[in-house]
């Protein structure tokens, strides 16, 4: 195989399909990359057989051909050398690699592999695509991808994110043992129902390497055990998580007895000095005292303490409950609004941070304080 | 004590006179800062013992006092105050610290100490200063400390920087077991000789405090155990290792039989891709062979390896000869010319890269390739 690529794309490349090689491994051919040179298309292909990713390179080939290489060698062969074109020349007998350019007398060499162990991407039947704004989906990802369970052994089903396509809305859905994360988004175009959950971590992989653009598409094809993604020159290809998600709709209520709405930076920045003190205690919990115009924060530790008084608009009773602080500051820092709004209920019941159109819904339970 | 100080100047000041706070101690007063509000000044101090450091805040001292509290607590608690004026409030009799604000209701309260277990700095008599630029300062520890000995038992004048003022320049010189690294600067003024050896720890910190503003200087004082430098409203105190340092003048010659003037870039980057190959075997090293007009770089490994021509200007004998690429590299990235010079005796013999008027030098000791 004889090709030449632009270092920037080899780079961009690269770190695309990275994402989809697993830090450790006992099946080294995991950690390497396919270069597929064949049909005018230069193609770049990671797989971890749960996440599988592959994308086209711009470049030249001079002689067609196929080989691997370990990621991390390649990325940094490439990385280490100059700017501009560069020349990647690989021996399909001995898999020896040189790198070399044009602006400099430089013949640096690798050594890859053939690709004959390596797993392509399973092969996903393409019914009509789901299309979302890549920005809009990357963000439902990162305001929801905080309250994941890392791990469950009794059901795997929390480790994931719950996605539903209803109609004319995406909702996507992470949960723990303490709080529940929605995000919502109009499509403006109706689809079939369909749920799915895929993986914290793919999902999560996948989302850092959807480039922030609200006006192009990312298409997404959902069969029995694959959810395929597809966007520019990229494929994505995640399993699904086999099971039934918690029925999070029997959790959520709209009744509440006391309203608040309150500024989230000062409430954000608040619970963030509280964090200095919850910290030392294990898990203290911070007292969030609620009347008439104003919201009380109070939190002891053995070294000292905070007590703090925010401005609000109150709506119904009085309450005092406990929070733990990190998980009320996870939420806020999810949303982008000025103000935000929190619905309560009493001191033992989850409070609801929520806006009116429900494009997000944050729950989080109190900790008892008595 | 009751003060008020922006948390700019506390941020300020906190962040200089940490730097000479340990990371670990097993005694816990050197863990502590030390406010003292007396006479109109705002004084904070730190000091581990080997270091000292002392600097004024700008403020407003509403009731003097003293107090200590520790490095971390108070760094974190100005940190996670709002912008702008901070009142300091500390009780004397139980030393609970009250941070308040004008903008907003926040009492954040953390706990100090007496400051009675403080170690002061030590007085230093105070004869005729050397003073030399801030920046030329920073720059000269900046270009030698990467040679400094870690850790030596049996030799502990090679773990610090030896400073001679001699006349009217200063130069600051750094050994290993492997390489010398000598910086000299112009004061354009007369001084009397005298030679110290500056723990290497200390001198980092302090050249990391010290601003690089070329056109503002340094004032230091030598005393027989110390040596304390003052810029800005900042005082710092450190001890000096005992001992008698290498003669380093012994070590190094003019004469030479190769020299190569060469990009430095250039050989920078071909020298940084042979670390990808020397990382792997234990220092493997490159191979550099000089003839006319061309000096050949290479290094070979198990996976690979790096053969690159770089053109130079070349006097004297063709050479080939070995190095730890790493050395070569940490010399190049201390200096600031765009071409360097080599000079060469032999393959066993060490190489000099230097500038003509020797406000560097730096030896490194080949590896022998037979």
């Amino acid at each position: 195989m004889k090709i030449t690529c632009s270092k920037q794309s080899l780079t961009n490349g690269i770190g695309i399909v990275s994402r989809a090689v697993p830090v450790n491994t006992t099946m080294p051919i995991l950690k390497y990359i396919l270069i597929n040179a064949a049909g005018g298309e230069i193609r770049l292909t990671a797989n971890d057989t749960d996440l599988g990713i592959e994308t086209v390179i711009e470049g030249v080939i001079e002689t067609s051909g196929i080989a691997a290489i370990e990621a991390s060698v390649l990325s940094e062969a490439v990385r280490k050398m100059p700017d501009g074109d560069i020349h990647i020349d690989i021996n399909e007998k001995d898999y020896t690699v040189h790198l070399t350019c044009d602006t400099e007398k430089i013949d640096f060499q690798i050594t890859g592999t053939s690709g004959d162990d390596f797993t392509y991407l399973p092969e996903i039947e393409k019914k009509e695509p789901v299309e979302i704004s890549m920005l809009a989906f990357k963000d439902m990802v990162r305001q929801t991808a905080f309250s994941l369970n890392a791990n469950n052994e009794n059901n795997r089903t929390t480790t994931g994110f719950d996605m539903i396509i209803y109609g004319d809305y995406m909702r996507l859905t992470t949960l723990d043992g303490h709080r529940v994360s929605i995000r919502n988004v109009d499509f403006g175009k109706e689809y079939e129902k369909q749920e799915v959950i895929i993986p914290g971590k793919t999902l999560k992989e996948i989302s850092a390497i959807i480039p922030s653009d609200a006006e192009k598409f990312v298409s997404i094809y959902i069969t029995d055990n694959h959810i395929s993604f597809e966007f520019d020159n990229t494929v994505v290809v995640s399993r699904l998580i086999d099971g039934e998600y918690i029925n999070v709709d029997k959790m959520i209520t709209s009744e509440y007895k006391t309203k608040v709405v309150i500024d989230k930076k000062r409430l954000a920045n608040s619970i963030d000095r509280s964090l200095f003190f919850s910290k030392e205690g294990n898990k203290k919990p911070i007292v969030v005292d609620i009347k008439e115009g104003v919201l009380n924060i109070q939190i002891k530790s053995s070294t000292g303490g905070l007590n703090e008084d925010i401005e609000i608009e109150k709506e119904g009773n009085d309450l005092t409950i406990g929070f733990n602080p990190k998980f009320v500051l996870d939420a806020l820092k999810a949303i982008d609004d000025d103000e935000v709004t929190l619905y309560f209920i009493n001191s033992i019941s989850p409070v609801y941070i929520k806006d009116e159109k429900e494009t997000y819904i944050y729950m989080i339970l109190p900790i008892n304080l008595s």
